[in-house]
């Protein structure tokens, strides 16, 4: 099958007229994406994309172009999509952008992921059972392994995944019949009213919700009265994790962190700098029994092995298309394994809902075999855009049954949400 | 004054036809720049570049577009130029993809050491001199204090460039008789014959450079024969670092520098990830004495800082314009100084020496107060595109004196270079 064109959509939708996705950092986000489609000469298509808030997204588009040369005429191979995100990763003068972080590796991911896409369309599977299907060998050399040895190797992963062998049917039947475990941040966003906050954490637990999460870090007496705004309405029983969205140096993290621990924060999520290892480390051992979670801001699997080498985190977040793609998530994944960190992804935006799952679901099945603690952010934003949308049922992640990976988007919108010139901007 | 104008030009010269700038991880680069010129309406400018090798400098050109909302129309405060990088930096949608990482963190040092050219050019002090005749608050104040201050806080910055003051003259005066004491890096590509190697580095003895930098990494038979005949051509009290260019694991690397050992290499530079800080601190606990040098591809101050906290490097190589230029290089500056670490800047390319040697200079009078262990980066290679080219004389960097961070290319070679209308790519 040969690849006879890769297109770059740049797609923004207006989130920021109503503050949705609002936080202490990034106050008005236009959740957006740069959006590739893969085209082969048999018909079949891939679609991906990477998440962006709005100003920038050409640059991403600029990135997808800039990878076209190396895909464009290639005879894909289906079967070693690791051989096809190492070519990408590995040209050296895209890399020298990086290297393996920024706009570069975020095109990367779109791409990646949309041969992931495709791959799952042609094998008539959703993504999560491509991989599952996968034997640990075939498994492991998705992996980019470089960087990796010190921490976790090769074979070392070939063993956790037999290992994790055992059990596989009875725990597909059981994300079949019930679904992955969800949150949601539907409640907590900072621009929205203390009755908005009180309304929705209300609907959250209605709808069979065991956590919800608040942005914090704007300000504190605001935080403090939210928080137990929140924790009053939803009572004891119900997680409420809070997000600071990197706004805190090392000390003032631990400082707001105990001001909010009469309301019991179940975890404190990018307390500061996600490049900050070692801030986070510091924070965890000052904070406990608060859990520190990141990773949506992780720009690769290099810091992910540090995070868990340093006991920085309790919980390891991945976002579907920041690092690069599938095969490094499938790195990072064995990586928290191995360190018996649970992975609770980062979705919500445009899109990341519907393609993270897939990851989860993999992780449950094939290499940690477990939904302990760990739980799916969602939101419920812009779903309607896709043609195959997440499905949310009694606090769950229902497992997607169409082939690929539910990351296209329905062709009018791409039209009506194209920027600058799709009907939702030309007004 | 205000800008009228931010211009972005593609400008790539076709160096990998020689072979010059080859490594192990970077066997072809044509070096190349993402320019910025910041215009007035008063007639004055100011020039900035992020070095690329080739393809994706494209990105980095629509990164520095993306920015012009935010600059352009501008009144711009050259007394704040710490105001004007945090505008660009913290803009919450740019920031988005990286954050402070990648093609936008890049884009950023064009533009910001473009208005430091622009600074320096109505001040009519070149950009050494107008940072080292600034008071320890401005140059505080030229840094983004975010997630640095549990390692330094600006109070102590201060007090550390006040305690750095007395014999600040003498140094002038030193600085303008003698220059800086450079290193080249002219020898040692990997794509050069071992009769070019030879004779490269007697020339560069010759000249008066007491260290030479080999490339290794490619292959360990050719590594030690390269470093042997390296050895015996310079004898053995010329300091000879090698450069991995982050081509090996943790473990590869302590065992390649184990057996170069017997040549007695100065330092060893990005053994590993640029990323990677516990992996720098593992190598650098078994291969000492052999130092670890880094810095030319960390993203951002706050990997730097972590470098630091983990006593992971000997050596800190900045470079002028992959982290967002002189505002966040002061920062790392006034980071290294704390920790006692002698910065080496990361130059050759195209323009990195004729503008990252302000930076050593304005730390030599200003910052550690030494020259003692610090060296910069020189590679004799597109000298001659520039207006106010470097001078390197018996070793040494002499101080420029031209107003401005001689980063301005020749009109000609923008012409020329430019990509890929210009006549060197027509061809």
């Amino acid at each position: 099958m040969k690849v006879i064109a890769l297109d770059a959509h740049d797609i923004r939708f207006p989130t920021s007229r109503q503050l949705d996705g609002s936080d202490a950092m990034n106050p008005d986000p236009d959740y957006s994406a740069a959006y590739a489609v893969l085209r082969t000469d048999d018909g079949a298509e891939g679609h991906g994309f990477t998440f962006t808030i709005g100003r920038g997204t050409e640059v991403c588009v600029a990135a997808i172009e800039a990878y076209a040369p190396l895909v464009v005429g290639l005879d894909i191979d289906l079967s070693d999509l690791g051989g096809f995100a190492r070519r990408l990763i590995h040209d050296s003068q895209l890399r020298w952008l990086g290297p393996e972080k920024g706009a570069v590796h975020m095109a990367a991911a779109a791409i990646i992921n949309a041969a992931f896409d495709l791959a799952g369309r042609v094998a008539g599977k959703p993504v999560w059972r491509l991989l599952a299907d996968m034997t640990p060998e075939q498994i492991v050399d998705l992996a980019d392994w470089r960087y990796l040895t010190d921490a976790l190797r090769p074979e070392e992963a070939v063993d956790l995944l037999t290992a994790a062998r055992p059990g596989r049917d009875e725990r597909e039947a059981a994300l079949l019949a019930t679904g992955f475990p969800a949150y949601t941040t539907t409640p907590g966003w900072l621009g929205y009213t203390d009755d908005k906050l009180v309304a929705l954490a209300r609907e959250a637990v209605a709808d069979g919700f065991t956590q919800i999460k608040l942005k914090v870090g704007g300000d504190l007496a605001d935080d403090v009265r939210r928080l137990e705004l929140a924790r009053q309405t939803v009572g004891p029983d119900i997680r409420i994790a809070i997000d600071a969205n990197q706004r805190w140096d090392v000390r003032q993290a631990i400082e707001w962190v105990e001001a909010l621990k009469p309301f019991d924060p179940y975890w404190i999520e990018e307390p500061t700098s996600p490049d900050d290892i070692l801030g986070h480390a510091a924070v965890r051992r000052s904070v406990a029994p608060v859990r520190v979670a990141t990773g949506e801001h992780v720009a690769n699997r290099v810091i992910f092995k540090q995070l868990l080498q340093a006991d920085a985190i309790d919980v390891l977040q991945i976002d579907a298309c920041r690092v690069a793609g599938v095969p490094e998530n499938v790195a990072i994944l064995l990586l928290a394994a191995k360190y018996g960190v649970p992975v609770c992804p980062h979705a919500g935006g445009v899109g990341l809902c519907e393609v993270v799952q897939h990851l989860s679901m993999f992780d449950y099945l094939a290499v940690s075999g477990s939904t302990e603690n760990r739980v799916i952010e969602y939101v419920d934003h812009l779903h309607e855009h896709f043609t195959d949308p997440v499905r949310v049922r009694d606090g769950h992640y229902l497992a997607p049954t169409a082939p690929g990976m539910s990351a296209q988007m329905k062709a009018e919108s791409l039209l009506e949400y194209a920027y600058p010139d799709g009907a939702a901007w030309r007004s």
